[in-house]
């Protein structure tokens, strides 16, 4: 997998992603669940965010989590040991080359992990040979185009683009949430449905303000003022600008605005 | 009222009302219901879209419905004369000199209208002058900033921009559905609660597709074709282009989102 992974693997990234697994478990997970005996196979399961919360969903069902970094395995190890979850089988691997046999698992799980491909549809396609007659696949990606907030900012704005734009310099794309429908009926899957989850915070909703625009976009954004400054994307000035107007729809009469896409078909 | 109505008065914008009506009355009015022998006012009524839905939902409450227009009122009471509906008073009056006492409803409904008025922070807290102690404020706005779609635009972006520029030069805001939250907190409502109402659309949704991607959304926007242009806000090749993309969007690949904001508040 050639592709770069945008975010990067640090500690911050990764606490980042457990803020994010926090606040949006119920919103994002809450009508994923696999019956007894079920195999799932999780496709970048990364330092474990989802994994933890998957496999205590559906503790009878039989998971196996691949992802391309060993070190986000490791991480992923201490968070399942921590959590006595013993369900779930690590597994170094790479999506484009898995080392598993055809039609062998239940049900496939992906989350955030589309957005870094350079080639999402052949990803699904092989995740769809992966499946039983009968199965169903599971994708979440979120859409950074779905992003908007009060008071509005552009600069703000230019630097989510920024966020955009190297993301696709590295092959991936940020706005692929909306593409999740037309992606699943192209890579030949049946029964398609999609739904949006929409974050809507405002500060009746304290967790949300700190959990999401705070602890998750702001600072997903902010993770990437080095490379895009040094990108020559923006200049620093614009960017700070920008993460100062993200914090400001943190106060008391802010608004902002998210949405995350849910995709669930089946492969005949 | 000074105010202009940035979509005009035509029979084809009827039409788009009514079909708006249609494909969102669940999304927008299904946990709107009043009380046998509440008093509602109904501010901004128009042609009625809103109405009917309303009254039939809470057949026992007493419905005053309001508007500036005589000529939405005639339109109005045929609808609602059609639907056999008899527990709506309509009035022609303005929201900045109400010929009403203060607290003199239990109920304030508001859909579709703030986003017209140059000033809503003094509408809101004139309409919180109507309700009696304990009441409650409904208020419902789209926000065209929400609206992204697949394929991607520049042109539809543009076009969609040009309707946004011309609401603002009216003294209007496309952009309020964001704001209800703040607005309705300085206007000096208690129990705020704002919820987003967001509509998806994709193939396997033939009446959303019809009812909001072409018959709602792009028509309003192709309904200031002649207006924006002539403003000199976009070129007649640039519009057409967005126009037809945005036709492009409700094709079998396509994808439409765009979201209602929705705010239920108390008067102390």
């Amino acid at each position: 997998m050639a592709d770069a992974y945008v975010h990067g693997y640090h500690r911050r990234e990764n606490e980042r992603l457990q803020d994010q697994a926090g606040a949006l478990v119920e919103l994002l997970h809450s009508d994923t669940a696999y019956p007894s005996g079920s195999t799932v196979l999780e496709v970048g399961c990364g330092v474990g965010a989802q994994t933890v919360t998957l496999a205590q969903r559906s503790p009878a069902a039989r998971f196996t989590s691949i992802d391309i970094s060993a070190s986000s395995l490791a991480e992923a190890k201490q968070r399942i040991d921590a959590a006595g979850i013993t369900n779930v089988e690590l597994r170094q691997a790479d999506i484009f080359s898995l080392p598993f046999d055809a039609g062998s698992f239940d049900h496939v799980f992906v989350c955030f992990v589309l957005e870094h491909l350079s080639r999402p549809l052949e990803a699904l396609s092989i995740l769809k040979g992966m499946l039983r007659p009968g199965g169903t696949i599971t994708v979440i990606e979120g859409d950074h185009g779905s992003a908007y907030f009060h008071p509005q900012s552009p600069a703000a704005d230019a630097a989510i683009q920024t966020l955009v734009e190297l993301q696709r310099r590295t092959g991936g794309d940020a706005l692929i949430g909306r593409q999740l429908y037309p992606l699943l009926v192209e890579a030949g899957f049946d029964a398609v449905q999609v739904s949006p989850r929409m974050v809507y915070v405002d500060s009746s909703r304290p967790d949300l303000v700190d959990g999401f625009t705070r602890k998750t976009f702001t600072a997903m954004v902010e993770g990437v003022r080095d490379s895009t400054i040094s990108a020559g994307l923006i200049s620093a000035e614009m960017f700070d600008a920008g993460i100062r107007d993200l914090h400001r729809t943190a106060e008391g009469d802010g608004v902002f605005c998210y949405t995350f896409f849910k995709g669930v078909a089946t492969r005949s």
